[in-house]
């Protein structure tokens, strides 16, 4: 491992492209009924309030898994760009309006977001960076960034009237602090003005500090960042989009995959992955000095947890949150549901 | 411990009849006044809106401990029988409704079960084993099975459209796979179609894998299984039933009991035990590395723990949700409350 | 560390008159604009409800930072004198109504409380003890006392009509049992009787045990107690004030400060300190084999836990549970929100 293969794009955000190979016909190896195209534009046109006799019902679950992964406009958690100022990495974050937030295919709502997108860009920097984060606020209300995680002097830490006034609309601010060794992990960052509002809005995004001394942490193949949230845009949803517009996790078999979880939303969320055991490795990005298994993980508004997975069993795999209610309904899967992949 | 002691009839499922020598009148050592049956009719008839002062009150809660453990018609998660068909051990299924499934005395609702009940029966088999289950669906929806927690085939997982087509009113399918090595624990099964609906309906059962070698998980003297949920059919319930109709835990003096954990439902159910220390050695069926001591375990949808209590202390001690709302009203303890009483 | 120092009056209770020194202006460094005490004035009166711009919604902002730490009538937690009866500590608490309960500044409410306050008395007493607690209840219904995670003779566990006969408005009831060795760390007594509404009313207070052996616990410089309650009295609450009514917390750089979490409400409570991670040491009162670090821990009814934070980083740091529906709504925070002081 490396941090060049950690900074290369992510497979998790490659929009994949069918299940060929595992399937004949169909997404997942179903033939599509007639009901199915049918079913899909009941739900676009709403008109899904009557009692279902299972064949409709089983049509309108196989449309749903038919359409993942969904293509929908807009994608969050991209790489942040920066440039260098002397040793300093200089990033740029807009705190956005986004008028038609598509999470799910058809379906769009406002939200607020970094950079036009929800969830904001993903900020990767390594222990001992110095960084510079430029923020352009242009919503209607104020707005302040907190640095969910790390470890920084306190005029830095982003809380509008304890460490700073906020940032007006239109208002421009500059954080600035050093990245420090030790602080190695999965964290986040976040509006802390009105931030019940504007954090389950959109306006949240992955902080990945690399560690320095990369055999200071476990090694993997690839990694995938889950953000939850429970907000009012798209209801649950993972990385910003609800099912079938969320991403899958393509592995090859054999390969260690990396799961970093964030809760951004504001109830628990315990994920649970079909097929393979997950490895709890760190905890709000701290290593735990007893790694253990699960297959259901609780995950806590604010908490962290970085899971192994190690990709053995061969097939698409459902991976969701186990409250059944945010994944699934009498209309079929929605809201916070992936699949997890493993090719030969 | 060897599998015979842990195939033999579990103590939790016997009906306790009685804690004579524990107290000399009613069921927990207080005459029980004439209010309380008074109260019990009053509750009975749903005419308990008006203002109770406080020995009405006390009158509801005593008669619901006296009642305690109340038969009630219909109890679930009775051993699963099986055939041999050469090596391979064959279960049989049915998904039922239940028209009138009495979760508390007096009480009933639509259930949907296995089998007719709720919890479904208890499949328990081996690492090593192969299976094979067949399922017949005497529901008006379609339905699919998932072994929760199970290491298998992917096409064996049971979920609709990703891994199988449903089974539809009417049909039958057979899973069939075999027990790996290495997955014993504590596992479940449960529909993996409308699963939000059908799960929390009663759509579910304990799926328990016995080590190869027994020597390779702490040993026990007795063990019982909890399987909570609070769904549409009664509420806040434990294997089934609400308080007064849940079972109790009995254990003599110096007995090792573990408890099996397990939640089906939709929240959190903090689990706590008066009197004695939880002994937390499995998460999802995983032995942890470093076991660890509570009193109050949370338990999310989904997750699955494994406890050993040591039976030290003589006496019925409550053992409830502490969601306190879960657990008493003003009328008296219901839904997730049983007793583990240690006796001389 | 020695009994003497944790007996002394806790920091956190000491009203904290203000933080010179780290701001120039208002409480944390910011004037304090002319709408901010029209803004207290407008919450006062509740005048509130029209939509706000965004100078408007700062300033509420403000007015609730600049209160902090408000001053209210009443502090809950105080240590609970005894006096000697032989070897025996005897100690006395009523059952009360607190007809007006003053939760958040200029806001009250009916609460129900032990000795007058929300939480109780602090009880604190040292393995190997004996006990004896007397009882009042000036309540207008029944109750008992539970003594949650003790480990003590069943008679004495304060479950009604389970172990003893609830105790009537206007009578008394005496429990006595020796602490027991082993039985060390953060525990809680509360009412386990109409228990979903009393708790939730404040019936509720912290039950801590010394080691005999301090140096069977890690140490440190100074400690204090973080109980939790959703309940109807004052909404999201931090020993029973909501902020800015809350205590600060306040250390010198360089101190180790333990802080016992304890949850009496019915909801979780991931709680999140910014600035420094949190050492989770012991659960439900239990040393951990193998602390871990976090800086957001889960927090369900019914669990406490012990935590270690170094105090190195200087400054006000915010401290709240991060279900931010908790936290802060358009009109500030509120709730279930503190701040960590760290001074030079």
């Amino acid at each position: 491992m490396s941090n060049e293969t950690n900074r290369k794009p992510d497979v998790s955000r490659r929009k994949f492209m069918g299940l060929a190979g595992l399937a004949s016909a169909g997404a997942f190896g179903t033939a599509l009924t007639p009901w199915a195209a049918k079913a899909m534009d009941m739900k676009a046109a709403g008109l899904t309030g009557q009692k279902l006799n299972a064949d409709e019902m089983d049509a309108m679950h196989q449309a749903g898994v038919a359409a993942f992964p969904a293509e929908t406009e807009g994608l969050g958690g991209q790489p942040l760009e920066y440039e260098m100022d002397g040793d300093v990495k200089v990033f740029h974050l807009t705190c956005d309006i986004i008028p038609d937030w598509e999470f799910e295919p058809g379906k769009t709502t406002e939200a607020w977001g970094y950079n036009g997108a929800v969830p904001g860009p993903e900020i990767r920097v390594t222990e001992g960076d110095k960084i510079r984060v430029h923020v352009k606020n242009n919503l209607e209300e104020s707005t302040a960034i907190h640095w969910h995680g790390l470890i920084l002097p306190n005029s830095q830490d982003g809380v509008s009237f304890i460490t700073q006034d906020p940032i007006k609309p239109g208002a421009e601010f500059t954080y600035e602090f050093p990245i420090r060794e030790g602080n190695a992990g999965s964290h986040m960052y976040h509006s802390h003005h009105n931030s019940a509002k504007q954090v389950t809005m959109g306006l949240l995004g992955a902080f990945i500090i690399e560690p320095k001394d990369p055999a200071s942490r476990p090694a993997f193949d690839s990694e995938h960042t889950i953000i939850l949230n429970d907000g009012p845009i798209g209801g649950y949803t993972i990385n910003g989009k609800s099912f079938p517009a969320t991403s899958p996790i393509v592995a090859k078999k054999g390969e260690r995959v990396m799961i970093r979880y964030m809760n951004e939303g504001l109830m628990i969320h315990p994920m649970h992955l079909h097929g393979m055991p997950q490895l709890v490795i760190a905890q709000d990005g701290w290593l735990l000095p007893q790694p253990y298994y699960c297959d259901t993980l609780n995950i806590a508004p604010g908490q962290r947890f970085e899971v192994l997975i190690d990709a053995t069993e061969v097939g698409p795999w459902a991976f969701h949150c186990h409250i059944l209610s945010h994944a699934e309904s009498e209309h079929g899967m929605f809201g916070m549901v992936t699949v997890f992949i493993v090719e030969e």
